[in-house]
Order: structure tokens, then sequence, then C-alpha cells
């Protein structure tokens, strides 16, 4: 236990194990569904038999757990009663050449818009999604709760550094539109059919001076009324759903086009 | 303090008073400038100097309190220094008469997303936020820090049995665009231009039964991937900011039009 305590609080305990932790019944059989390596399931009482023989048949350890054992390893305080440790499935930034649509982190800090930003991804069919150094760990519980299981179904890159990631994408040819509170390019206006690289900055202070130098482009999303701005989770849910939205209007043409 | 503790924890105590209780310098200064009628400001240690000034200018009552009574009765474990007790600002269903942008919650449960609600709303410019019976109270604490200071500045009705507010809305002429999960029309394929009433269910269920004879429409949001859906707060958002493109792209052929 003192170990599943460890992964469930530490990034370096991931890290050094590569390793995530994911807790409920919901986000693990989105896990077992997308064939991610289960190495250990843990349920506490009125946990789920299905899950138990599922992460049995797939090779994981399977542990009942006494009540009260799990609220003392979880981090939350009443924690659903199963628990499972998962392999990383993170992937290196080479594997997304070639993505037609990226989004990428750039110091977002709250792993309930990291969770956000991973669904949305997901939904809109994102080719993948980067989360920079200096962002929230991507695989914390907490992230991993709020992306309701979307980190097994949408390619999540863990780590590089902001302008190394930005080069590199660029050199692919995607172009990298940086998303600003004000004063960018209305996002609706551009053409989002080809290579698009949302790049999404911290929830307080926005996108770091020294990103701006690699974007192609900053964009805003205009706004009605007092609002200052909209949390980047639901920027990224706007700006991904325009992509999609282009893209399916771009099929139609194609298709109907002789 | 037992009344302040009853306003933030009971939904019947702020009915029975027409007040409700906001939390945080953030959301105050929100209240302040939009010239809400604030009846008590409570301060902690560290609390706002300005705002207690300005509190008291705008003639309410104002108490510094001792360490650690804040913590017995706001509803964080680490409450902001500042609450207050403002005066109910929702409105009547028929101030919205000639809307052109309304969102409806039927049922919508979780008070964030009512937060999320509240502030997409705004910023997408609707004209108003009707939260039906049976939604979890948008004037909640939780939902006030959520809505980060929107439910001053976008109209909200509160309650309204939703057969009836769609009834109503019908008929002003409002399109009532129901959204649903699956099997709706693409929202993006729809003219959004006109009289629009995105019409929003529960987080679990969706919309109940009853309000189905009532739209005008079903509105899906195509999905990628494994998604099962958008939570409620990132569909609003999505829905909201395809309208407000829509009505941006007719300004602009209204004004290029001879």
């Amino acid at each position: 236990m003192q170990r599943l305590r460890r992964l469930v609080r530490q990034r370096s305990a991931r890290q050094a194990e590569n390793v995530f932790v994911v807790e409920g019944a919901k986000v693990l059989a989105e896990a077992l569904r997308a064939g991610a390596g289960i190495e250990a399931v843990f349920l506490g009482p009125g946990g789920s038999e299905e899950l138990a023989d599922r992460g049995l048949d797939v090779g994981a350890r399977v542990f009942w757990l006494e009540p009260g054992v799990l609220e003392r390893v979880a981090d939350t305080v009443t924690p659903q009663p199963e628990i499972a440790i998962v392999r990383d499935v993170a992937v290196d930034l080479s594997s997304l050449r070639g993505a037609t649509l990226l989004v990428v982190c750039v110091d977002v800090r709250d792993p309930g818009n990291a969770g956000t930003i991973l669904r949305t991804a997901e939904a809109a069919g994102a080719d993948g999604v980067v989360c920079c150094e200096g962002s929230v760990d991507f695989f914390n519980p907490k992230a991993v709760r709020a992306s309701a299981g979307s980190l097994f179904h949408v390619p999540v890159v863990a780590g590089g550094d902001p302008v190394a990631v930005l080069e590199e994408i660029g050199n692919w040819g995607q172009r990298r539109l940086g998303a600003v509170a004000r004063s960018g390019t209305d996002y609706a206006t551009l053409d989002l059919t080809n290579p698009t690289a949302f790049v999404l900055g911290n929830e307080a202070n926005g996108l770091p001076a020294q990103v701006e130098p690699l974007l192609d482009e900053r964009v805003s999303i205009p706004m009605a009324g007092h609002a200052e701005s909209l949390n980047v989770g639901m920027a990224a849910a706007v700006l991904c759903f325009e992509a999609a939205r282009q893209r399916r209007v771009a099929a139609i043409v194609a298709t109907e086009t002789p």
C-alpha cells in the first residue's frame, strides 16, 4: 500500500516506475477497453467483481482490500472502490508527425483543465495532446479522473521543452496557433483544415514570452460582455470543435465536387 | 454568523430572504462593478481593505472577523477572506422576451457546470440563462464561484417548470434546440442567427421525455473516437460559440451587402 500511496501522490514515483494510477470503475473500464497494460487492480468493499475478473483476464494482479484501506491510499475523501496501477501510455513526440490536429499545453497547471483538454481533444478528433514541461502531470490521479478515460484514446506526449516542441512540430508543417485572451486573430476566420496545433498557455498568465516567436499566429475567441476570458478548458473546446466543424464542411465539399 | 452559515448552506434560506452569498475578492469585485445590491461584507484576516471600503461606499454593513470564524461559515476548507451577502439578481422570464440567444438548463445538477454555463453564456453574448426547477441552485456558493462573477453580467432566471418555460419562449418565436448526446442534427449545419434557445439536460440522463415535444430540433455535437459525450458545460461552450460565430459572419455579410 505504501507503493500505491506514493504513486498516487508523487509524480517522481510514477515517472521512476513508468506507471500511473487510475481510480473508479469508469476510467478503469476505459483502460481495459483500450488495451492499456494493467499491472494491478485494488478493490475495496463494493468494488466491481466484473472489473476484477477482467483485470485477471489481462494478467493483472488483483487485490481485495479491507474496509478503510483505500481511504488511506486514494487522494479523494470518499474514493471509488476500484483503483489500478496502469503502465505508462505516453508516446514520443515523433509519433505525432503527420498529425492534422494537435493541442500543445504550455504551462497548464490545473489537473481539471488537463482532463477537460484531453476529453475535448479526443471528442474533436485531435491526433494528440502534448503537455510540455511546466504543465501539470496529465497522469496525476485528478487529471486522469477529469479526462474520463480519454487519455487512453488520444495519444499524449508527456514533457518536452515548449520551445523545442514548437520548433519540431513547425518543421513538420504544423501551423502553430497560440491562444491569447485578446488581440489575436478571430480563430473562426482562419482556415483550420490544414495541419493545425493549438498552443494553450497558463491559466493566469497565458503563453510565456519565450514561445511567442514560435507561433505562426495568435488567435483569440471574440467575447461579449465583461467576460475576462474563458478558462483554458473551455477555450480548447471552442477551438478544437471549430477545427472539427471546418473539416466536416471541407469533407462535404470535397465529396460534392466532381 | 448563524444566519450567514444558513445562507451559505441552504437554498431555502436564500430564497426566503431573497439574497445569496458570494465568496472571494474576485467575485465580490464583480458584484460591486455590476452594481449588485451588497447587504453585508464579512472579512477575515487578510481580507481586502479596498473591497471593505467599496462595500461601505455602497451602503453595505462591513464586519471584520476574528481568525477562524470564516472557516466555520464558508463551504470551502480554506475560504477566501471575503464573503458577502448580496441581494438576489434573478430576473423574471418575461424580461427575456426579445432575446436572440438563450440557454435553458433542465435538470443541470452540478454547480461547477452551472458556473461554466453562466461564464460561457456571458462570453458568447447570450441574453440570458434560465435554470428550470430541478436544476441546481445557480446561486449556490459553488456555482457562484465557478461563474467567476458572470452571474452579475448575464440575466439569470431561477426556477420555472421546464415545460412552461419552453412553451413560453416558443410563443416568443425562440427556436428551441435540445442538446442530445447522439442522433441529433449536426448543430453546425443549422442557421443559428435567428432567435435560438439551447436546451441542456441532466449530466447523466440528458433531457427528460416531458420536454421532447417542446423542442423544435434535437441537436448533437458530432464526436470522434470513443468519446461518450462532452460534459454539459463544454457542450454549452461549443454550441453558444457557434451561434456567436455565425452571427459575426452574418454581421459582416450584412455590412458588405450594399
